[in-house]
C-alpha cells in the first residue's frame, strides 16, 4: 500500500433481520481496520438490518432496533470514518402507507457522530433515490425515496444529492440502484459528480444471478469512465429471502477506474474486505476482463445457498429420495458437500414399476457419496390404498349408496408420487430428525410435472431454478472438477428421464417423460425468462417465419421434433395450459426455490391463477396455420 | 329520473386477465346504456385487464389485447361518453424496469373517439398519481404515476391533472387510491377541483376487507364535503387473486353529496348499475348512515368467493374431511351452499383415537346438509408406516447397519394427518372428480398449528383469515339466518377443539388444542393484523403495565389464564417461536387464503424466514419480570 489515504471496503456477511448479529459484525471489522490504520471503511447496504425481508419492516420495535444499533456503530466510529447502510426512520413524518417514514438509507460516522450532509434537509444520511419495483425487490413498498422527499420538502431533486466531505476528500455516497439509472430519466451519480467528487462509493445489497457480475463490471466501468472517477463498489454477502424465493448475496465488491481497470476484491460469497490507498498506485490496478459466469458460478451458489439455507433454519440432517435419475442424484450430491455422510440419508422407495436399472443406480451413488442409505418400498401401502379407495360407497344422507368410486391407474401414479413424499419421506425425515428435498428442477415446476404432496414437497427445492440441462451440466461439473471420479454414476446421466410411476415409464425399454430437452427448456425459457415475456402467440408467429429456435435460443429444429405443424401446436398447447394453469397453482404450494437465474419462480416470478388463455392473433395465426395445409 | 343529464355508474364484474370477456360485457351494458338515454356511462378502474394480475402485465402480447380492446369500447362510444379503466401503453417510452411504459389509465371515449385531456400531454387517457404499494398492491411495480411523468416531462403535477368538458358538464376524474389521498403529501381530488368541476368521477378495483365500506362512505362523504361536490364513486365486482392470497370485490357503488348524503347504488357482490340524472333530485338523497360490517358480511364474502374461486379454475365437486369440529363443519356448510348435494362429499377418517362423539356429530353434520358422506378408515395404514419405519435400518456404504430410526407416538400425530390428507383425501378427491378443502382457520395458520401435507393441504383455505372466534360466530350465523335449524350440529360448538391426534387429546375428557380462545385469537391478530404490527416486546411491555387485555382487545383476563407471569412468558415465546418459525415455513406451501380481513396471510402479509427473535429490550423486560419475583 502507497502513503496515501487507507480505505477499506468490507465486504460482510449480512444475516437478515438480527441487527445486533451484523453490529457485532460491524464492531469487529471496525476495530480491525482501526489497528490497521484505515481512515474510511465502508459496509455495504441495509448492513444492520439486512434488505430482503418482506414486511418485517412493519415492526416498530424492529426498526427502534436497527436505530440504536446504528447508534452503537457510530459511538464506534472514534478514529476512522465509517459509511454503512441502515434503515432511517423519521418518527415525526409518515411513509405514504400511514407507517412510520423509513428510507433506506447511507449513514457516515466519524468522531462519535454522523455527518449531516450539506442539504438543508437536517437528516444525518444520505437517502436512496431509484426505487428497484422489479423481480424480488419491493422498495417502494417500504421506503420513501429521495424524489418524493424533494417534493415535500420544495427542493430541487440536484440539491439533495450532494457529496461529502471527508478527511478532505470529497466523496460521492449512493445507494445501489442509484448507479443502476440505465431506465430512470434521473441520474443520481451524474448529479453527485456534477459537483465534484474524487471518487463515487457504491454501498449495495446485490443478490447472485447467474452473469450478473459480468453485468456489474459493464456498467460500473463504464460509470468510472463516464463520470472520469473511480468507483469503489462495496456489496454485501450471506443469504436472504422472501419467503417462496431464496437469494444468495455474492458480493464481489471492486474497484473500477475510468480507464477500464479495476482492483479485484474479495472472492465471491467470502467474508473479507478490500483495502486500497487513496489514490491508488497506477500499477496496482488490473485491466478488467470479461469474467463470465460458468456452471462452476452456479455450483458455487448453491452450495453456498443450501448450506446458509440450512444454517439459518437450524437444520443439520437430510433425507433425500433417490430416483435413480440426474435431479436426485444432483440435490444428493450437493447435500453431500455440505452435510457430513452421517447426516445425510438416500432413501428409495421402490415400486413394482422401478426397473433394476435405476434401483442400481441409487446403490452406487449412495456408495459414492459414503452416506446413509435405506429402502422402503411403496407397493403394499399403494395396494392398501387402492384397495380403500377404489369401490369406496358414497352414501347419500339417508343411507342408501349413491356411487362408488372408481381409482384408475392414472390417479394411481400420484397416489405412488404422495405415498413416497408424504407418508415415507416425511415420516423418515422426522424420525432421522431432519428435513428432506424437493428434486424438482425448473422445467418441471414450470409446467407442474410433479404431484402436490408428492414429489412437490419438501424443505427447499435447491434446483428449482435449474433447467433440466443445467441439471445435467452441474453433474457432469460435480463429477468432473469436485468429486474428480464418478460419484453420480453414469447411469444418472444415460437413463431416460422417468417418473417410473407405471408400466409405460419403463426406462429398461426408453419410455419416459414427455419433456423433450432442451426443446422444452428453451421454450420455456422464454415463457418464464425472457424480460418482455412471451405467449403462445410470440411462438407461433416465430415458428410459422422459421425463426423459433433462433428466437428461443434452440439449438435443434422444431421440426425434427415435430412430425407436423398440428403436433407442433398440440405439444405448445398441452404445457402452455399446464404453465398458466395447474402449474400456477402448484407452484403456490412448492417449496422455497433457491434463485440463480434472472427470473426464479415465487416472489421474482408473481402469479395469479388466471388461467391459460389464448390472444385472437394466436388464433388467427393457428387458423392459418391449419388451413395453409398441416 | 329528472330531466337532467343521464349518467349510469356501472358496477360490473371485472374477470382479471381476460380483456376480451370484459370487453363484451362492456360493450352489452354500452348499448343496453345507449337504449336507456344514459349520457355518461363510467365503468371501473382496470375494467378491460383486471386489476391484480400478478406480473401478466410484463407480456407485450397480453398489453396488445387491452389495447385492441379499449379500441373497441371507443369505437362502440357513439351515442354516449364511456368512462373507463385500462392500462395504457406508450411503446415509445420505457417503465424504470426497462419494459414497456405502461400506466393505470382513466380513458374517456365519446363519438368514437378518446378525449384528449387537456393537460398538453397529448396521452388520450388520464394516469393514475397516487400508487398503492402496500398490503396486496405492487401498482409502483407495473405502473408509472403522474408525479413521475410531471418530472420527466418537465411539467408541474398540477398542470396534468385536470377536469374533462364532457357534455357541458366539467368532470374532475380520478382513479381509486387518487382520492384516498389521507397519507400522501399530494391531493389529487383537491387539484382538480380547485380547477372547477361540477362533480368527481372515481373509478376503482377495490376488494372487500371487513368494515372497509364503512371507511369508504366515511373517506368519500369527507370528500364530497371538502370539495363541495358530489363524489361517483363506482367500483366492480368479482374475484381476483394474487396467488397465495385471494380477493373479492364487492363494489358498493355510490354518489355521496357534500350535504352528508348518499345514493346507494347496487348491492354489494351484484353485478347491476346505479342510474341517475344530474344533477340529482334533492329527494332522491338519502342521509348517509354508518353502515358497520357484521359476520352477514363476512358469510358473504366467503360464499362469493369460494363459488367464483371454484367457477374460475373450473371444479365442480369438493371432498371435505369431517372431524366433528367447528372448522370443518363450517367448510362443509359453506360449499353446500354452493354446490349440489352430489357433488359435496363429507369424508371421515377415523382412528382409535377419534370419539363416538365427533364421529356422530360428522354423520349428523352429513345428514343435515343432504350431501355425500364416506368413511375411511386410518389405523390400518397408519400402522403400516410405523411398521415399516420404526425400526428401518439406516446402512453405511459398506452395508453395516449405522442405526435404526424411531418413530415416536409425536411423531404419529404427524403420520395420521398426513395420512388423512395426502393419502386419502387427495385420492379420493381425484377419483371423485374434484378437490379437497383446507380447513384451517387463521389462528392455525399463525402458529402452524396444522400438519404440513396433512391438513395445511387443499385447493383452498376458506376460513384462513378467520380467526376462531369468527368461525364460532360464522356458525352461528349460518344455523340461525342462512339454515334457520341446527344444520350445524350444536356438539360441532360444545366439544372441545382437538386434534385427536393422540390418547392425550380426549374430547371425552374435555383434553384439546393447547390454543386458548379467544385469548390466543387477540394475540395473535396484534401480530399480524395491527397496523404497525406488535412483537413479544411489546406484549410484555403492557403485560407489565396491565394494559395487554385492553390493547390486544381481548375482553378476559390474562391473570386467570395463567397462573404466574412465567406460565404467560412461556405461552408468549411458545406461540411467538412458532409464528415466526414453523409458521413461515408452513404458510410458504399453504393453499390460497380467501381473505376477509385488513391483514390475510400471503401476499398481503408478505413473509421470510428470519426465525423468531427477541430483542434486547424484550430480554431486560423479561429479567426484570424474573427478577420482580413471578
Amino acid at each position: 500500500m502507497n502513503n496515501g489515504w487507507p480505505i477499506r471496503l468490507q465486504q460482510m456477511t449480512v444475516i437478515p433481520g438480527d441487527p445486533y448479529r451484523n453490529t457485532e459484525t460491524m464492531l469487529a471489522a471496525i476495530a480491525a481496520a482501526s489497528r490497521d490504520g484505515v481512515r474510511l471503511l465502508v459496509f455495504p447496504e441495509m448492513a444492520i438490518p439486512g434488505y430482503l425481508l418482506a414486511d418485517e419492516w412493519e415492526r416498530p420495535a424492529f426498526l427502534r432496533e436497527c436505530t440504536a444499533c446504528g447508534d452503537a456503530v457510530r459511538t464506534a466510529a472514534r478514529d476512522l470514518t465509517v459509511i454503512f447502510g441502515n434503515v432511517a426512520v423519521d418518527p415525526k413524518r409518515c411513509n405514504e402507507d400511514g407507517r412510520l417514514r423509513k428510507y433506506n438509507a447511507l449513514f457516515v460516522a466519524q468522531a462519535g457522530r454522523f455527518v449531516i450532509p450539506d442539504n438543508g434537509l437536517e437528516y444525518p444520511f444520505l437517502a436512496k433515490t431509484l426505487m428497484p419495483n422489479y423481480r424480488e425487490f419491493d422498495d417502494s413498498r417500504h421506503f420513501y425515496d429521495n424524489c418524493k422527499l424533494a417534493r415535500e420538502t420544495g427542493r430541487r431533486l440536484q440539491d439533495i444529492i450532494v457529496p461529502l466531505d471527508l478527511d478532505s476528500h470529497r466523496v460521492g455516497a449512493l445507494l445501489c440502484e442509484d448507479a443502476w439509472d440505465e431506465d430512470y430519466d434521473i441520474a443520481p451519480a451524474r448529479m453527485v459528480a456534477g459537483k465534484g467528487i474524487d471518487f463515487l462509493v457504491l454501498i449495495n445489497s446485490s443478490p447472485f444471478t447467474f452473469n450478473k457480475r459480468n453485468k456489474r463490471d459493464r456498467i460500473f466501468s463504464r460509470l468510472a469512465r463516464q463520470l472520469e472517477r473511480p468507483v469503489l463498489y462495496v456489496n454485501s454477502v450471506g443469504l436472504q429471502d422472501n419467503g417462496k424465493t431464496v437469494y444468495t448475496f455474492d458480493g464481489a465488491s471492486a474497484v473500477y477506474s475510468p480507464a477500464g481497470d479495476v482492483l479485484s476484491g474479495p472472492a465471491s460469497f467470502e467474508e473479507d474486505h478490500l483495502s486500497l490507498a487513496w489514490p491508488p498506485d497506477s500499477n496496482d490496478w488490473k485491466p478488467l476482463k470479461p469474467r463470465v459466469d460458468t456452471i462452476a458460478d452456479i455450483d458455487r451458489a448453491l452450495i453456498y445457498g443450501i448450506d446458509n439455507f440450512m444454517k439459518r433454519l437450524g437444520l443439520q440432517r437430510v433425507v433425500i429420495g433417490v430416483s435413480g435419475g440426474i435431479d436426485s442424484a444432483v440435490v444428493a450430491a450437493l447435500h453431500r458437500r455440505v452435510l457430513a455422510p452421517q447426516d445425510l440419508l438416500l432413501l428409495t422407495m421402490p415400486s413394482r414399476y422401478n426397473s433394476r436399472r435405476t434401483l442400481a443406480a441409487t446403490r452406487q451413488l449412495a456408495a459414492s457419496l459414503g452416506c446413509l442409505f435405506a429402502e422402503t418400498p411403496i407397493d403394499q401401502s399403494v395396494e392398501l390404498t387402492r384397495s380403500q379407495i377404489d369401490g369406496l360407497q358414497l352414501r347419500t344422507a339417508d343411507g342408501r349408496i349413491h356411487d362408488r368410486l372408481l381409482l384408475n391407474d392414472n390417479l394411481l401414479e400420484n397416489v405412488q408420487a404422495r405415498d413416497r413424499s408424504a407418508r415415507v419421506l416425511a415420516a423418515i425425515a422426522a424420525a432421522f430428525g431432519g428435513v428432506f428435498t424437493c428434486n424438482a428442477n425448473k422445467a418441471e415446476m414450470t409446467v407442474g410435472y410433479t404431484t402436490l404432496y408428492g414429489d412437490l414437497g419438501g424443505y427447499l427445492a435447491p434446483i428449482g431454478d435449474l433447467w433440466k440441462d443445467d441439471v445435467y451440466r452441474l453433474a457432469r461439473f460435480m463429477n468432473d472438477a469436485v468429486f474428480k471420479n464418478e460419484t453420480i454414476p453414469e447411469d444418472c446421466f444415460r437413463v431416460t428421464p422417468s417418473a417410473e410411476l407405471s408400466a409405460a415409464q419403463d426406462v429398461e425399454q426408453g419410455l419416459g417423460d414427455p419433456l423433450q430437452y432442451p426443446y422444452h427448456d428453451a421454450l420455456f425459457r422464454s415463457w418464464v425468462e425472457s424480460w418482455d415475456r412471451t405467449t403462445p402467440e410470440d411462438i407461433l408467429a416465430w415458428y410459422l417465419q422459421g425463426e423459433l429456435e433462433r428466437n428461443i435460443g434452440f439449438t435443434g429444429s422444431v421440426d425434427e421434433l415435430f412430425a407436423t405443424p398440428r403436433d407442433f401446436v398440440a405439444d405448445l398447447e398441452r404445457w402452455w395450459n399446464a404453465y398458466q394453469g395447474i402449474g400456477v397453482a402448484k407452484r403456490i404450494q412448492a417449496p422455497p426455490i433457491l434463485a440463480v437465474t434472472r427470473r426464479a419462480f415465487g416472489f421474482d416470478h408473481r402469479e395469479a391463477q388466471l388461467g391459460p388463455r389464448y390472444s385472437r392473433r394466436y388464433r388467427e395465426l393457428k387458423i392459418s396455420l391449419n388451413s395453409g395445409g398441416a
